[in-house]
């Protein structure tokens, strides 16, 4: 599915700082990051590559993405897809779908799908056999009419 | 937790690629793959490392390990966590741990609760704030004795 008029796609950009550290936070705490920080973090994000022994396409180890608002130049969504090289599956690649945030004023417009759509696409376009998250109970409909369906439970441990 | 005496735990090495396939089988489908690509793959777990602004340590993006049972060399048992680097919660790490996969001769002796351990181990080492992974429902009071606890739901999408 495109992009409705007025939004584009684009790689997360060392401007987008402010912007994406505050889009974050409708998700869980983000904390305070300084700027030369997170363009230390943009540098590592755009060099980190994933082997591939065809060596015909650069994989990217993650893959940060934004919705802009062409407008206002606001970013109206984000997220992330790492990808991960395997043993099984004949050395397969799975990927991670992590830390979507849509902007609270552009909530209820279908971004969240176009934007699942788009990592989806990244993911695939590297040829990963499958790409997986985890979510909230709640949000299990929401990913089943972006095509996703229920593989197992998510368990966590924390220090 | 420590190793029962008979064991001792080490990060995967070329020389098991026989048996560390044979053993990811119990799991699932492993595929052909070829000796050379299999080393292949381990220089690249090997060499790819995760940023920290700290510097202070070396943080292996990979970290695929084996217990291996000293009498025999055999493989016991085999896992693998990766770490992530986010912009969430102050740049923090989150570790995933991936493809743990228990000989079927070396099942029902608590081996699998010791490579949880060591993985968790790795990932707090490193300063991962959280540590998570993927079950089948049927695996969820195990890993609750490894201290893990619900936090949600797997999706995946395959090709």
């Amino acid at each position: 599915m495109s992009l409705p008029d007025g939004f584009y796609v684009r790689r997360v950009e060392e401007k987008d700082f402010e912007q994406v550290t505050e889009t974050l936070k409708v998700l869980t705490t983000v904390g305070a990051i300084a700027p030369e920080s997170f363009s230390k973090l943009l540098k590592h994000w755009n060099e980190a590559t994933v082997w591939d022994e065809d060596n015909s396409k650069r994989i990217m180890q993650y893959n940060p993405i934004v919705i802009m608002d062409k407008r206002t130049e606001t970013i109206a969504a984000t997220g992330n897809i790492f990808i991960e090289r395997k043993i099984i599956h004949e050395l397969g690649l799975c990927g991670h779908i992590e830390d979507i945030a849509v902007n609270s004023n552009y909530q209820g417009q279908g971004l969240g799908k176009l934007l699942i759509d788009q990592l989806v696409a990244i993911g695939f376009g590297y040829g990963c056999y499958k790409i997986i998250l985890d979510c909230d109970e709640k949000n299990v409909n929401f990913y089943k009419k972006c095509g996703f369906s229920n593989a197992g439970v998510e368990m966590q441990i924390r220090k």
